[in-house]
């Protein structure tokens, strides 16, 4: 029966808004702002947008004013009483109140800041300044959109039938995937794909076979408005964004040095348990985890994030004994361009030696790769990162040069400062 | 939008029907029924459902009184002022009031027959006997309520994604052969899949997606319910039931030897062009073509049913060369057990020797294939058969000795009766 009101309501749509809510962000979104909002409050941040994979022109493929409709219509949104009710309300990592009240306070009354869009060739410059604890809330609406508006471009002038079979076989990958990680014994894996997600919907979709084809083993999703409307875990605890803005505001090499520990310091005042998560890559794994205070060997585990995972896996297990703790004790949390074959492999090489997880995001959430001619949907490189903190620039060196970002100098610097050798470059695929 | 009053109409339902209109039955039992009804109004037929896949355990997948239901159902269908109107006002092959009026008086009045069901063992032993053009309009839609009774029944306890992605994995196996197919040069091709259909709603995705991928090369579907709500042509001639009944009725050896011929005679007089296609293959093919009457060289083309497809049509080629006809004006009409590998090969084959035309059946609206555990969704060879004519067994030899039917003796005499030699045994899929 045809619902002639939905139909005459779609009519009258303006936009068909890509992000729908404030929550349609990362769980570590939040947790890092409040953060942020507590301990960096006036610092000012520019964000920007970088397509790293420059053949595939976002200026070309995506027009103008519908990027501004989407970017603005996100500026209009507002957290809603539902989902200020279920932020103060829920458990989150089996704390109650884990968002305070100062900082909901804060939330509730939040709109995103301006934004400065340019197009340059091929490419859009997208950037956003302001206050630390308002940008940093721009980072994964802004990669959602536009990873979206290139899909919808490409899909513009495909047939009723050609669209449902992209999607029939889609989903016969994800599912094909999920009968794989099925078999693995005690595997815990959770959705990390928010940002480079071929669509909300097709998120909210992909959450949901995993829910129903992984059971207990599929552990939550990054996403909170999906946590919430499915009633299920959201996940995450920080991000390369802390170490990078605490390391741009260090006064000189010294306070530069330490300024990676400082920023753990300050989460450890604020969370405990599977929250303690030490991300140690920004600056090189190695020479982190050597110089790291022993307080730190007594968290609970590592997300390995860049490099050859397995390598910063064994590293990550050879510094917990080197202090005393026992590695099948501590969590491993693998989150860097995953898919079903490395987990599988990753699963192998560590279950019973540390307790692992998986992460798992832009090949869960959009691997369209190969199903349209000139594999114009496959995901690509988009990130969005602070480049600077108080006027200064800010470098992130992470275990792959490929994925290094910031002023030549700079990087320099940091690699002296952070005694950081030789690197083994690998290829960036999403 | 949740459509409460459609959501609430669906709870009451008692019985989700499987066929929900009396022209949900293939386009050429409409043209034998008002052939019969005006040649043969009066004999009596008893039809008979027969699953020639033993090992597919009808009894014990479907609940009998669910299968009472659907079949109950389907006698409490008439025609609708809507339907009755089409079949009246349509032009079918380029013909306006194909249906007379006086067919079409009876027809708007007609309720199907009772049945008679019983179980033996692990099967269903499902009967028709009434006057023929009553019970002759159940064969199909019996067919089509097995075959979807037994889908449903595998279905029953499979998950909500699940079920998705099988649909999703059946759906890509679809659009893969209509990517196959539309690379072929000048291809007709048509939906001949409703009675072993996997079910309605397939049936008419399927149909839409030949429609979207194939454009004029999809010629149209013999599912008269589909045809009119998809606004195409509905496709089809006639079946071996006619010669079938025909033969059955013959008094003598003499009688039986000429009946064949007889039905093409009474068939020649209510049709033309298009629809004057030869089934040559009930009592061999070799045989009735090589004892046909002058004037059925000149009909429009020859359906190819059974054996080995080629050899059909070469048999055929040689026929009309042999009668003085030029083949490259002929129609040869494929319809046996095809799929995309096989239209290819015939296609290839016989591409501008003559006019090649195919009749698509259960591989492309049933291809379930290796989709579940136990492959317990695969199509299943089920017949529904004129078994008796005013009270004498009726008989089928085909091309394929797999595919014959009726008492031995009664084989044995029609073999002789049409000198039927030695023919090659091939194994019957669907």
């Amino acid at each position: 029966m045809v619902d002639i009101a939905t139909r005459v309501w779609n009519h009258k749509w303006k936009i068909d808004p890509i992000v729908r809510s404030l929550l349609d962000n990362d769980f570590y979104k939040l947790l890092m702002c409040q953060s942020v909002f507590r301990n960096h409050p006036d610092t000012r941040v520019t964000f920007s947008l970088i397509n790293r994979t420059k053949d595939v022109p976002l200026a070309r493929l995506i027009d103008e004013g519908e990027l501004r409709e989407q970017l603005d219509h996100i500026r209009s949104l507002s957290l809603t009483r539902g989902e200020s009710t279920w932020l103060r309300g829920n458990t989150f990592y089996g704390k109650r109140q884990m968002f305070r009240p100062d900082f909901m306070e804060w939330f509730e009354n939040l709109r995103l800041p301006p934004y400065t869009l340019e197009r340059r060739g091929d490419q859009y410059e997208l950037t956003f300044e302001g206050s630390w604890p308002e940008v940093t809330m721009w980072e994964i609406p802004a990669l959602a959109v536009l990873m979206e508006l290139r899909g919808r471009a490409v899909i513009a002038d495909m047939g009723r039938f050609e669209l449902e079979v992209l999607y029939a076989r889609a989903m016969t990958r994800v599912w094909e995937k999920v009968e794989v990680l099925r078999d693995l014994p005690d595997l815990l894996i959770a959705d990390f794909g928010t940002r480079r997600r071929h669509s909300f919907l097709w998120q909210d979709w992909c959450v949901q076979a995993m829910m129903e084809g992984l059971g207990p083993k599929f552990t939550g999703t990054s996403n909170c408005l999906i946590a919430m409307r499915r009633d299920i875990e959201a996940i995450g605890t920080n991000a390369h964004e802390l170490p990078m803005v605490y390391s741009a505001l260090a006064e000189d090499d010294r306070a530069l040095a330490t300024a990676p520990y400082s920023v753990l310091a300050d989460w450890q005042e604020e969370h405990e348990g599977n929250l303690r998560m030490i991300l140690p890559d920004t600056y090189g794994t190695a020479g982190f985890l050597e110089r790291a205070p022993d307080w730190l060997a007594g968290w609970t585990g590592i997300r390995v994030d860049s490099g050859d995972p397995a390598t910063g896996a064994e590293t990550a297990i050879r510094w917990w004994k080197e202090r005393g703790e026992d590695p099948r004790e501590k969590l491993v949390i693998f989150s860097d361009g995953l898919d079903v074959d490395k987990i599988r492999a990753l699963h192998q090489q560590f279950h019973g030696r540390v307790r692992v997880s998986f992460g798992w995001g832009t090949l869960l959430t959009n691997d369209f790769r190969g199903l349209v001619p000139g594999d114009r949907l496959a995901p690509f490189s988009l990130v969005c990162k602070a480049i600077e903190a108080d006027g200064r620039p800010t470098v992130k060196l992470s275990d792959n040069p490929n994925k290094a970002m910031g002023p030549e100098a700079e990087i320099a610097r940091y690699k002296r400062v952070f005694d950081v050798g030789a690197q083994e470059r690998m290829d960036v695929l999403v």
